[in-house]
């Protein structure tokens, strides 16, 4: 007798045929068609059909008519050629089917509540609850499968490079990124708390002061925030940071690392990434990310606006506000009037109070305001935008803020909605040059990223430039990093732009603050947000797509009803109790 | 001009000789001998010694001067032979040295207040308030290097083996295994907490149901316990999970992993780890994890005690207590009178009220006890031990549990002292067929591992043995596992046995239960400790010896000084506040 091979169905091919196989896995779909049962066999490499004839094997038949859906069998079979009608050039093993020989039952199932076998229109909330089930998906697995390739590239490239993974603690005092940090009560000091880590920020700049000077970790940080579509409560990070390295170093090895995991759905890292600084990349694209796909650069025509007769115009340009305008080719014909309506109420929602357009055309400016206008303003406009017959230009006059706020959502917006750009592109860009502070609400300066960041150049000012780099890709940060201050003369006069004196500095960041007193070196590091990156990679509407457990908005998991209440006694063993409500 | 080539210190060797270098790292030792400035430089590679000579370079000399202990430098060099009498074949670069050419301070640093460069007795929370300078140490830098070895090798292994990657949830629910939760509440649900997992159970069990077959996951785990010397707060676990798989399947792969990590460490790992069943482990060794690197197995003698004219060991024998013994071979001189008063003392920690003992000479038998025994009944408690001219037999009557614990934990102790066994080796075994239940005080049923774990034969009483094994180095239980349960008939006989209903269950693990009516495939796994392998491997003495940043026994980290207290906005906004003290 032949001894069946162990195998797995999707990795049946032609060149099986004639084998004896052993299989295992789940009754994806099962249909009975003529005395013959066909079975599509699943497991995690793919499906393969079964069949049991009742002519070849009546109990055997018999046996196969008790499967349902979702039911594990082991099995074993011969694979045979399909006949050429019966080939399914859709399925990765349409070629063959697997004339069914003995049939085990291991587990009988209830029928699903959602269907496994195809995409169907279901509530997240009964997909979350039943993750087990949603997770068998083909799109789910895709994610997660991917997910784990790419963290596996990540370890082999930054092993190769000769860093090292240091777990570094959950359990700790807050970070500096300033969110909200989600807190554990201590058992053994009642009223005290650990906090889990916005990111390993302190502890890899201490593990670079303790000599080990290329650190790595795929690390699990906690942010308890009110969740926007791609948040979660934990997310993951591919944390690194490089002793001795300068700017050019870090991102080269970044670099590097995107070049090898690009290929994993197909694609090639460029050569040579474009590198924009952060004042060009608000001033043309409205963003500290922007999206380089498609062009739609905003062009400053706050000059001419001053001059003219439109009010709105002119007295924002008066107040200190600019007038800025983006260019939609031949989209005369292509955006309607209301169209343009609905983009005036999407710009609305960052703040603009208006959206004016100019449609060029053949001898004829179409536009509500271009009455306001010289022939030779409207003329100044058009060549600054290389304005075109065809073309619409669209203008908002705001603050800075607001201006490219909206128009830098607006082009993104637009981009989308006529198809300006392939889906399937992967275009990367690096920010750098960041402004080391913002100011506040209250016009006090504040971290652009956290107070260990080094400045360019010497000033500590609002001027002052960061060592600060981003890494966007298709206008979504993928990560960042930056040089870090490693003096302390230097570190002082960060603080002391930001305001923080030596008691609240001590307070807050007094370790890090000693160890640089003990043999600091010059370090770098970035971290990359592990769930954005691979979102992206497999072209997913969101990071829940490719979390094996994710949390809904709410900060619920529905899988598992957490969080949930717990028994008095353990919080008395805490030392709490509910506020009075 | 020949370019300076980057390297690290410990890389260099005669090769080098006459090259033309450039180092960067900390200043380990500085002395001044005779115009000439040796420095030992440090990097993570290790230490490579550079001259900065008066004659040769007198400004770069007094440069030079300037440096002390820690300090940050960056320099190029000339690797040049050391003459004969300066070779120190201590030191791996101690062939060569490096005649400074140019040197760089990057920073400087205070004198630390503990040695980094050699391993002094210092005060352990000294050492842990300033780990970034202990974490310079060789020995904590050789674990930590040691440690990321481990992972990577347990990581490719496994990706090779066709498993997956999987992140399971940090903030999740209550998991199985009943030991205390570390809590964290919730902001958006005030009055309800998600549970720290104390291990990633039922997320890699919903994983199989899923269909992803093979997961892995290097996974922090929680525990609020009272931390004993090898306890942390949180910990890491080497997590594994297959479907189809049986036990023996499950252990070759554990096997083949510990093949390939043990060759980091020098060692080659058995091609046929010896298995213990449970109960011989425990008859024989007094313990479920042995230590196999010496024999001093315990030997059970009640039979002839229950004839002896001894009335501790009768009336042991008669309550339904047992009495045995071990044979330290050799031992006459070996083991004084107050050696043995002290071991009477040591059994005394584990419950024994008492400790006798038997002298074995020539034509003489030196025992308190022996007058109780005829001179057959010696005879036959000496065939019994293998009992020659010179050994001394140790005898513990009581309950089975505190005769266990006792000699169990005697035997060990005695090896070490005496020295049975080459400190240097490691010792493997798997222990096999476990019990399912364990009795409680007030003889209840309970889980031995957990009520997930899969009986090896049908019946659901005491006796019923498990799917579950561990794997065992050197007395130290490094891991375990089990096969599940995954018919919901047979977890309701499980549940039944433990005396846990329906309501019970259902609120506790619902979820998984429910999952399992979803076609759920037979699935075992296992876990082995991270922070506990990598200590035996590395021969420390802690867990905190192969952990950064680790805390103290009372659950503190000295660095960051966590658990601190937070703002009392934090805990509003938690709907907490302290209970009244």
């Amino acid at each position: 007798m032949t001894e069946n091979i162990l195998r797995a169905c999707g990795s049946l091919s032609k060149k099986d045929i004639g084998q004896r196989v052993s299989l295992r896995g789940w009754v994806n779909r099962r249909r009975d068609h003529g005395g013959v049962i066909f079975v599509d066999l699943r497991d995690r490499s793919g499906l393969a059909q079964i069949t049991f004839s009742a002519e070849v094997d009546a109990a055997l038949h018999k046996l196969a008519d008790e499967l349902r859906s979702e039911y594990v069998v082991a099995l074993t079979g011969q694979v045979l050629a399909r006949s050429d009608e019966n080939i399914n050039p859709q399925m990765p093993t349409g070629e063959i089917e697997v004339e069914g020989k003995t049939l085990t039952i291991l587990n009988a199932a209830k029928t699903p509540p959602i269907s496994v076998c195809d995409e169907q229109a279901v509530d997240e909330s009964i997909k979350l609850r039943y993750r087990y089930l949603d997770l068998r998906r083909d799109s789910l697995k895709h994610n997660l499968i991917l997910r784990s390739q790419v963290t596996r590239v990540v370890r082999e490239y930054l092993y190769a490079q000769d860093f090292l993974e240091i777990e570094t603690p959950i359990l700790t005092k807050s970070t500096p990124e300033g969110a909200r940090d989600y807190l554990v009560p201590s058992r053994v000091k009642p009223g005290k708390f650990y906090a889990l880590p916005q990111s390993p920020q302190l502890f890899k700049q201490l593990l670079m002061v303790a000599g080990y000077e290329r650190y790595f970790q795929i690390a699990k940080c906690f942010r308890d925030e009110d969740l926007r579509a791609d948040r979660q409560p934990e997310f993951t990070q591919i944390d690194l940071e490089l002793s001795f390295a300068d700017e050019r170093e870090i991102r080269s090895l970044v670099d590097g690392l995107l070049a090898r995991i690009m290929p994993l759905v197909g694609q090639k890292y460029p050569d040579q990434v474009p590198e924009i600084t952060y004042a060009d990349a608000v001033n043309f694209y409205g963003s500290d990310a922007p999206d380089l796909r498609f062009d739609l650069r905003l062009i400053d025509i706050s000059d001419i606006a001053a001059r003219s007769e439109l009010k709105v115009f002119k007295e924002v340009v008066e107040r200190g506000g600019i007038v800025k305008a983006i260019n939609v080719k031949n989209a005369d014909g292509q955006l309607s009037r209301s169209a343009l309506d609905a983009y005036k109420d999407f710009v609305g929602k960052f703040g603009a109070k208006g959206l004016a357009w100019i449609t060029l055309r053949q001898n004829e400016i179409s536009s509500p305001i271009a009455k306001f206008f010289t022939k030779e303003q409207l003329d100044g406009i058009s060549q600054r935008l290389h304005g075109e017959v065809g073309d619409i230009l669209l203008f908002v006059a705001d603050t800075k803020k607001v201006v490219h706020d909206a128009l830098g959502k607006l082009r993104c917006a637009i981009a989308k909605d006529l198809k300006l750009y392939d889906p399937g592109e992967f275009k990367f860009c690096w920010v750098v040059k960041f402004p080391l502070f913002e100011k506040d609400s209250e016009g006090r300066l504040t971290s652009t990223h956290h107070p260990f960041t080094k400045p360019l150049d010497g000033n500590y000012d609002e001027n002052t430039l960061a060592a600060a780099y981003d890494i966007v890709l298709n206008g979504v940060e993928l990560g960042g990093g930056s040089l870090r201050i490693y003096q302390p003369e230097e570190q002082q006069k960060v603080f002391a732009a930001l305001g923080i004196d030596a008691a609240a500095a001590k307070e807050k960041f007094g370790f890090l603050l000693d160890a640089f007193q003990y043999g600091a070196p010059p370090h770098g590091g970035l971290a990359l947000g592990l769930d954005r990156l691979v979102m992206l990679l497999a072209r997913a509407e969101s990071i829940r797509e490719v979390i094996a457990f994710p949390k809904t908005k709410s900060a619920e998991c529905l899988l598992t009803e957490a969080p949930a209440a717990v028994a008095p006694e353990q919080l008395r063993e805490l030392g709490l109790r509910g506020a009075a409500q």
